[in-house]
């Protein structure tokens, strides 16, 4: 298996954790290491593991369900860091409504001793 | 100077060559080996040199003025790629109205023979 693909799984590993609604599975998918930043749609950008974590948890706190289904994954590797681009198309369950959206997303990798982990989150709306 | 630094300046070109409209100056800014991808905000990935540089030839021909003051910037270099992570603080004119908003940014650097050149540029519109 190719760098790409192991960073294809990773990026499926953490959408994984996301829809878990646990925190505790998010954390072992985050990187170790700052830095470690999310920017959530329509929010700026959070900064540090820490706020990182407590921002899924306001998330997942408010959400009764979110499940993905991951469009268009494209991995590049360049040493230790990887991104990948990918669409979320995303139904999510909020107060007891049912939303579904579309969601551009560039994450980051580092690979941490022979692990690739999320180092950065970008998701934006897409109109 | 460092190389946090030295790619916080490649940063500041390249929105000063958003600033001019002028697709040349993006020419020379943007990474000359592929990937290079875009996403404006509220818009989907726009993948490739070519297709990124005509998105760009779009949003200049709508847009009489466009400019930045750029906040927060910071830089991470993780051998020959870098991120930067700014709110982009954007006035333009567009068909005789001003528009005011802030852009979150996520932008990627390749250093390619010793110049970082801009290869991911991930916009969206904060709330």
């Amino acid at each position: 298996m190719g760098f790409d693909e192991v960073v294809l799984e990773a990026n499926a590993a953490f959408y994984h954790a996301v829809e878990s609604l646990d925190c505790e599975k998010l954390d072992h998918i985050l990187a170790k290491d700052e830095p470690v930043c999310v920017v959530h749609p329509g929010w700026a950008l959070v900064s540090g593991r820490e706020a990182v974590l407590e921002s899924w948890t306001r998330i997942f706190d408010h959400a009764g369900v979110m499940q993905f289904v991951i469009a268009s994954a494209t991995a590049h590797v360049e040493g230790d860091i990887a991104w990948v681009t990918c669409v979320e198309h995303l139904t999510s369950v909020q107060g007891g409504r049912v939303i579904e959206g579309a969601v551009q997303a560039t994450n980051l990798f580092r690979n941490e001793s022979g692990t690739w982990r999320i180092t950065h989150h970008h998701g934006s709306p897409v109109r």
